[in-house]
């Protein structure tokens, strides 16, 4: 477990980077690190990019504002993953494009809700679920995703985002760029005809990686 | 309200992140801010990767040049949203692809001119309106502009880009990365037959972040 | 006019944030700036992310090598612009996406290449050129490309990409990316009978900003 | 042939340029340089913009870890290369989004899989293979690659992505690069009845370059 200074340092570094790399925009996106005293997460509408140490904020582990600004108000989201996975220590919400835009188009599998193009994604995070449309802020929101967090690290909200959690800082960056990518794909692939993994292949990838 | 080298600052260090993440290219932006003396604007035909701040242009509360090099062009454009907006203090112009694009499709509703796919542009900026093409300069563009601003501070004007007012620097640089984003899910999801918010989503949505 | 160690500068500035903001890839542009004594151009294979000052090609005025490593076998085409337009002082070619996607298309009017959706090719570099494909350093590219470089700032080169010619290396800078944004829009606003404009809207623009 | 320190150098230096310019995202690439006494290797689940010279997997000519951690699991593909071609001394694998994208698609010819509109990956790389899928570690898809290393330095895997072989760490990432941008072309050109370079314009590239 992480302490609260190497906590902000890991951070400020992924958010920088996610940012200058255009998978967020804005104030649009959230970040939280698991420390050995409780959390550290970014300020309400705060930006990747201009993120400042002293102001990212310190919560306790029953919640309490310790140090900092106001904590993002999407905290209860990534909430919903600590209280389902606790080993997990890190949950990241960003409204990257595709991802975002896969949010908002009809799903036949809400257990299931990205297309296997390439193994990756199984690897990393399994299949994805998608959580119905509530507005910002609406408890229902983070009870939806609470229902789904156990069995499912990556979680697209309906025409809003995707969020994920991982044991590692790393393991959850890392989960979510694959998302992204692998929604970029499904966009680029529409009405192309490609070719999917198959079940045989997705079933040998579980039985091969499942406890990494 | 800052003081002109606060604002100097805030200006350079958001318009290099705005170029550097490709959201505008070559010497087609230009940004304003509201100082305790006046305005501080880029120069005309400069590009937000190369700004000087010793030449920045600085107007007093008439606009008249105080230092630096000629002011923008498209500060008339600016100051329609000023006048129009006196607890603005910051306005940005960009020509980012995708608002630019929408900007020349035939529009429905030119009092609500993007789709709302996320909550987001609803909560940051509200309706954005289009107004029609003119040449670069001509006041009737300003004047155009003038007529919506005081119920738009988000605001595409025809075959030429977005332009958007905000009451601080952040909240405008904000609202403009969310009107990209917005007209960018629009491109992507054209004839995919996806989910917009309902009428009642963002009657919902208005009464819960009006005073946001 | 420069000398060499500001055109080296200068040279090192763009290119690099060219590449950074991906207009280019690998070692596939080059660019020229006629100096006091001859030219400044990039090393053949070359990459603008790679730069060193000390290893770029400085020619005298017959064009021979005074220093740095060997140029651009693509100097050819520099020269095009430079034996055409005496008052030009950059030469920039790349392989941008869009342009380069728009050149490998069949072409109506190899005149005017580009689709005029806002005001801004017409009034950098007015009216682009698409000459027909020959292979890398053919000589016969050359000459296509002097036959039309008179009248045409800016050509396409079919199957292979645009070179921009400008009186200083701004504008020779902000013609190509404003030229790379408008094949973007052509390719953005494919298939959605989006608003070009009129013909008397470019032949007021002609008239207004001829001199500029 | 580089010494460990210089290709450490080398490797730091373009990995984090591929990272920062979106070629590749989260801890999907891998890439290494044959040296004076083994080789240099990017560890296993490394990201390309969170680099540190001092874990680097440094190999010896038997492929045995001398310093820094375990090194990527996907270096059997490497060697493929490495044991066909005798001169390469780069190596480098990516999922980056368009050759990513290709390698999903039904293929005509997997011999030639990327359409050639421009002369650059002929000129780079000559002719694409495309080597079917296997799952990631799978010695087969080793032996899959083998099989085809020796007449093409560029290789596609199908729903995997690309890998390229190159003499100089140079020619490896620009051949790269080049096929990325080939296929980025392939999708934004399909449907446009894009021009491509004839069977004998592809004849004159090979006699002209053949020797490069």
């Amino acid at each position: 477990m992480l302490d609260t200074a190497s906590a902000k340092q890991k951070l400020m570094a992924f958010a920088e980077s996610i940012f200058n790399r255009g998978l967020t925009a804005g104030a649009s996106a959230n970040m939280s690190i698991k420390t050995d005293t409780g959390w550290v997460i970014t300020p309400t509408n705060s930006c990747f990019g201009f993120l400042d140490a002293d102001r990212l904020s310190v919560l306790d582990q029953q919640g309490n504002l310790i140090s900092g600004d106001k904590p993002s108000k999407e905290f209860l989201l990534h909430k919903a993953f600590y209280d389902q996975r606790p080993d997990d220590t890190c949950v990241l919400h960003l409204h990257s494009t595709y991802a975002t835009a896969l949010s908002c188009l009809p799903c036949a599998n809400t257990s299931d809700a990205v297309p296997s193009y390439t193994p990756y994604l199984t690897m990393r995070l399994g299949a994805i679920a998608l959580v119905p449309y509530f507005a910002p802020g609406d408890v229902a929101l983070a009870d939806a995703v609470y229902e789904v967090a156990a069995n499912h690290p990556g979680v697209i909200m309906a025409n809003h985002g995707p969020i994920v959690s991982g044991k590692t800082v790393e393991s959850c960056v890392f989960g979510m760029e694959e998302l992204e990518e692998s929604c970029k794909l499904a966009f680029k692939l529409k009405g192309h005809q490609a070719n999917l993994l198959s079940k045989d292949n997705i079933a040998d990838l579980k039985a091969k990686f499942a406890n990494k």
